[in-house]
């Protein structure tokens, strides 16, 4: 062996080092959790004018627009010494997963210290956690891990090949058990990676399944955007950059496929596949699917949780599917869902839309279970309603 | 239905839009691929003072240490023009997947208008795919996926659970056919996500099964860090910040634990169990670890990958598993390994480390095939590597 020259693990760290260091990694601290859960943000921007950090963690600021009031993240000055930015909360941060990005003389810079980022529709934001409470939940812990996979499945009637998300519980692979089934339906300009990565969907559900808070379930998170294939990035389209509004969103075709997501789960997983194993929910535009796919399949889901919906009146299209909705509806409450769960924030846009959906429901008297948070429309909320909702699925 | 009020879609997109705007979304077109395959960069910055781009579509820049010379990034200068600052290559750029990243006044960022990123080791940079020969293999076609699982383990040797990457072929989940299993390792700071990130395993696997050049097999990827979990923020860790080198790399307890990975495997997925129905191969660390494994365990692998491998001596180390290197070796080659494969770029910094070892192989007349390419060690010299090296297996 001694013909093989000596080469210590070092130098290919060091090759790895001169690389990362033309990159230009920095050995800079940020964002930096204090022990007293103040957070220090830091930038080392020497020839910079100015440096702000822009977070969900900052009182929000309030932006108005023709079509209403809404509340965007809040903005906070660094200051500077020796070339090193750098600003500390005024106080400790609550438990939650937190978004920020530095403006360095007006550009949006995701932080270079903080390799963890998240894609939410179009933005490119750098995260962190503050532990405790809820936000336990959203933290991978040492308990039994499900498996989350990206699977493709066929639509016949979208005409095409569609990558969907799959979270099976611990133990789902070893076993021959059949599970009952969540399908968990995202907002617009979202897609199948939105509520494993936005939404800590994989964590929740591991960990509540561990304390025994939920039922061991499948999750399935599906492209609500039927005139795609699959998450940007991830389709024959390339890395074509993300859009918000896209054809084909709420338009029936998503909801009149969906049967065919059903289907493939149920032919190719250890599923139950009575009514009252299978539930559906989602956030803004996944709420309105969910509300609009439950009624027009009636005997399919027993469980419906609209997060936030996108209450639309849709009657101007031309889709079957938004055609005689309340006889609809009657028909599926006649049928008595187990649960119908309806979580919305205070300041959410769409709260007034709720509160009529939810007048109708009254004068009607359907039952359904109605939960207001603070806040608007924000993944935190969708968070904390899928905490809420998910225990009391297939009891 | 009157009693729900109209929100048109157009509101939940500005409710979007209005925040979006407020993260500091552009509409700025970058990188912008021609149609000459020239490629342009562009960054809105009024208030820089220089503007570069650094990446590894330019000339690479030559760096001096102790330990020898290395390749990095090249940079090239930004024009600015009404405070948009813009470059273009001066050729056309070979198909290839790139990274880059700007550096504005020297502070490395990544680009505002290009949501798509990759993480390798410490460093965030930004990718596109120029399209045609090899690189073709690279993107997603309308072709049948395989799916692509996030799985946990429960290594006894090494005390926890540990996740790993599954990649299953099209038409695995419906059918109840047994396959060959691919092993497949990453590098020095890498984790269990770099081959299907920085890889592109997925796709080169999904296009040459598609076009017949490649068996369906399943492909495995570990995480070769013995004393972690799982990679960067999806461990107990957190979101502690990734560093490049970890206690308990290359100190032999990866290797003995490895067939608990190959046990999980069988036990939970329809594989075929016989040697030659099994295949390792690494790039760097990994290539080391795959001599290390399919020597030590000389009747599990049939086909061995050795992908710019860090080849070392460890006769030092206290780990039974690098002693007696030479009659292992002879025992592994003995048994008439069906490939043995060593593939190494011109300039990597292993080279001479690489052909001391084929010295070894040459004078104990042991059968290899030899690969070599240009460059050095660089992802792009990984992803062809696998697409020489996977239709030579499970024949």
């Amino acid at each position: 062996m001694k013909t093989i020259i000596t080469i210590a693990a070092s130098v290919i760290a060091l090759g790895c080092n001169a690389q990362q260091a033309l990159w230009g990694t920095s050995v800079v601290v940020s964002p930096e959790i204090n022990s007293d859960n103040t957070v220090t943000f830091r930038l080392a921007a020497p020839n910079a004018k100015t440096v702000q950090v822009t977070g969900d963690f900052l009182p929000p600021q309030k932006i108005k627009t023709p079509h209403g009031e809404f509340d965007a993240p809040g903005v906070a000055d660094l200051e500077q010494k020796d070339g090193m930015w750098q600003f500390t909360t005024s106080g400790a941060l609550d438990p939650e997963l937190y978004s920020y990005t530095f403006l360095v003389d007006g550009l949006k810079i995701t932080d270079p210290s903080n390799v963890y980022q998240l894609r939410d529709v179009t933005s490119v934001t750098n995260i962190f956690i503050i532990d405790g409470a809820t936000a336990d939940y959203y933290k991978v812990k040492k308990v039994p891990h499900g498996s989350v996979s990206k699977v493709w499945y066929h639509s016949p009637s979208l005409g095409m090949d569609r990558r969907l998300t799959v979270y099976t519980p611990a133990g789902y692979e070893k076993g021959d058990k059949n599970y009952p089934v969540f399908y968990l339906l995202h907002g617009m300009g979202g897609d199948e990676n939105a509520w494993t990565e936005l939404g800590r969907a994989a964590q929740i559900l591991d960990n509540m399944i561990a304390e025994g808070k939920a039922e061991p379930m499948i999750v399935v998170m599906p492209n609500g955007n039927a005139d795609l294939e699959a998450a940007p990035g991830e389709s024959s389209l390339g890395f074509a950059q993300p859009t918000i509004q896209l054809p084909k969103t709420m338009d029936g075709s998503f909801e009149t496929h969906f049967p065919e997501v059903v289907e493939f789960i149920d032919s190719n997983y250890r599923t139950k596949t009575e009514k009252h194993s299978r539930a559906i929910a989602g956030l803004s535009m996944g709420g309105f699917h969910s509300m609009q796919i439950s009624k027009e399949y009636p005997d399919m889901f027993d469980y419906v949780g609209l997060f936030s919906a996108a209450i639309l009146p849709k009657e101007g299209s031309e889709s079957p599917v938004y055609a005689n909705f309340e006889d609809k509806l009657k028909t599926q409450f006649d049928k008595k869902p187990a649960l119908y769960w309806i979580g919305i924030g205070e300041t959410d846009f769409l709260y007034k839309a709720n509160e009529e959906y939810r007048k109708l429901l009254d004068r009607n008297g359907y039952k359904y279970i109605y939960h207001e948070s603070p806040e608007g429309h924000i993944w935190k909320n969708w968070r904390m309603y899928l905490i809420e909702f998910v225990p009391q699925l297939f009891k």
